[in-house]
């Protein structure tokens, strides 16, 4: 990343678990690093060797098109080797363990270890065994760090700032990785954080992650500053907890109706794949308050940065693996 | 590609979508270049910084081995950065559609997008939408237009010219991509073109593509410079359509005895993968007359030719996703 | 590989077939080549230009997980653009032939394929058909020629030499081609082979191999510098040979008390993935005198050391397709 002299600021950890290991200071500083990789990704030349001859091995449990395709092109867009392994054809099948797998791709000298699993706590207990980086991707209803950033990093550009910002976060909450680490982050760098869920899909205690609850749309939505929609996902729940589509849509799904109670120039996010016509509109997806394709290129700038900080040589001169 | 120092001609386009769109002069562009190309696969290092840095996604709804990797190896000649998207990890499984799919790659801004679909028209829909360069890999039965570029350039590196040359196109006219692309190019090359099949897989209205339509391989296959093979679709006929193998060879399969109607130096071709025994005799597939191992080789110079004059910085300065 | 100026050895052989076609001299071209391998992988940049432009065909029929990413980062690691072709993807599905799909990759000109099969002669096949060289990873029950190699690489590198050396090969020898080609690279350097395996596992004839044969754990190890133990392929296995996994446990599984009975400082080894608590206990799998990870580790080296070898433009000067 050579388009300004001034040296990057220093991150001082090894890996990225969770928001919750982060300091407002940390947080910032992957920030103005993403900030800077923007560009790189419009330029037609989008090679940079900052990570060359680093291998970067993405190990998904679960898929996911847009955050392994954003990690694989960020990877490649730094210089690094990358190697994707999906569940599919890994060793899973043949009855060997995480840690096992984890460990062999751990013996094969990889810088960093990019990974998905349904487990809450896999990447922490991963970041354990292995001599590498570790890239928290997503751990069962737990954390999602870097869609948080991307998050961030998406408001800060619209909105020039996060602090003292109204964020409504709204629809399953229950089952979404993503609101806890937009809980946590937003929380840090001092928004106000608002969470709209029918009772079904409201977490018990959540009002000890300092947020406002409000189980109407309207009301979460009042004078909201970001309206960030979450996927309703459908595939973690039990039977009996499906709502109805429709009765969803009718009380939850983000329509011009609803939005607006919140601030005319509110921003409207969704971390995708979206539901339409189920947790969202069409004609506010594709809206003019929507950023939700901003959100996905702020994402392979997010990864970029995240793994450049990781890899940085002036944290670690022996390597990763030292 | 740097072994003449004569400049390549420009190539108008930002899209391949089908042969259709193509002027001769466009055809010939391409086929020049891919002769250029060809080369470059040949060498012991196959490398080359053309589209260095640039981002090419392969996005294919159908499964294929060797369009899908004719045009990765094709990418990485060119010292692009490649990334695969196959249906099966893809989003689509959790409800996204073809356009959010495509829009969420979209903005992770890639330079080109190879896509392959079942549907006619979804190259087209998308090259609407994205702000990159879009290449159609086969769309339905609508159009598959490097196939037909790299027939043609197999048959003029054989015969030295296509125009004035008899191609008789066999087999599954119905359902086939290849034949519609073919034709549409043989015919702006101006060579003469017939279609030869079973009355219940010759399309209605065919005639209206200037070719001569023939029921009977011997009829068909008389005097004709190179007899081009289909693969029977077996997968996208429904149930009381799919001819008996053994009768379909019988008055259908290119073997000895039929090809002694065309040329003695008639070439034999196939887009495969063969059906062995079914369209085509082993003897004919692997004997002096055919090229069907070079039709695959001309696939990687094709598609290398191809992506080079879309990603021309001549014709589109400040990139194709300005 | 830069860090000496002696020049390598060369290597004689165009493709790595079979443990079988090699002479000792061979074998030790290819560690020694290796032993220089490993460094590279242990640096923070991993890069080298060696086979930068060449192409290099993972073409797996059965899934593996460290085999294929080990090959894979190999390749990466020696400047090669790598494509993988799992069956999954692959024409096989539409009725394509092994032949087919192999000499389809051949006509894009690779430089090199690297094939796992589950049918015995498939790499030995492939090699006769096309003009790239050919690295058997696995053919049915017959060879898997780099593993041997990888496991020849972790002996001498811990022991200082393996001629001489006690080695006790344990489990299901019947279906393994680990076992076969660690047996024949294991006498061809000097090594006293022993396998112990029960009545069921144990192939018939096995003695002509010049191994001795065992059919309990004490007795086979007893004394043995290395305990190599097999994974209990039961996806192999008809129904009514499967053993109760408690059964093989109890007397074929390598626990504290078994292993005590080989040299106080043996090495323990397992090919992966393993099945904890069935041929081997956890502890000693993790335990001080396992050398499992670093199989793992010259396992890449290994294979970076005989694609190197194999696309040596010493022995080759016009390109293994020429």
């Amino acid at each position: 990343m050579t388009h300004t002299d001034a040296p990057l600021p220093l991150f001082p950890h090894r890996h990225l678990l969770g928001i919750r290991d982060l300091s407002p200071p940390d947080i910032e500083i992957l920030l103005d690093r993403a900030d800077r990789a923007v560009s790189i990704s419009r330029q037609s030349e989008k090679k940079t060797s900052t990570l060359r001859g680093r291998t970067q091995i993405n190990l998904f449990f679960e898929s996911s098109t847009r955050t392994q395709s954003s990690f694989e092109l960020a990877g490649k867009r730094l210089g690094a080797d990358v190697m994707n392994m999906s569940v599919a054809s890994s060793s899973v099948k043949k009855g060997e363990t995480l840690i096992d797998t984890a460990m062999t791709l751990n013996a094969m000298r990889p810088d960093i270890l990019i990974i998905r699993h349904q487990s809450a706590g896999a990447a922490a207990l991963l970041a354990q065994k292995v001599g590498c980086s570790v890239v928290n991707a997503g751990d069962g209803t737990h954390e999602h760090p870097t869609q948080a950033l991307l998050d961030a990093l998406t408001i800060r550009r619209a909105k020039g700032r996060i602090g003292g910002l109204t964020v409504a976060i709204c629809g399953d909450i229950l089952h979404s990785r993503v609101a806890r680490s937009n809980i946590i982050l937003l929380n840090a760098l001092g928004a106000q954080v608002r969470v709209v869920a029918p009772s079904t899909l409201m977490p018990s205690g959540i009002e000890q992650m300092s947020v406002n609850v409000f189980r109407n749309m309207e009301e979460g939505l009042k004078g909201a500053d970001v309206v960030m929609m979450l996927r309703l996902q459908r595939e973690r729940m039990a039977g009996s907890f499906v709502p109805s589509v429709r009765e969803y849509f009718r009380y939850f799904g983000l329509d011009a109706e609803k939005l607006k109670a919140a601030k005319e120039d509110a921003l409207v996010m969704h971390p995708g794949p979206m539901n339409r016509g189920v947790e969202i509109a069409s004609e506010i997806a594709d809206g003019p308050q929507s950023v939700i394709q901003e959100q996905v290129e702020m994402g392979v700038a997010v990864r970029m940065a995240v793994m450049e900080a990781l890899l940085d040589p002036r944290r670690n001169p022996e390597g990763p693996g030292a």
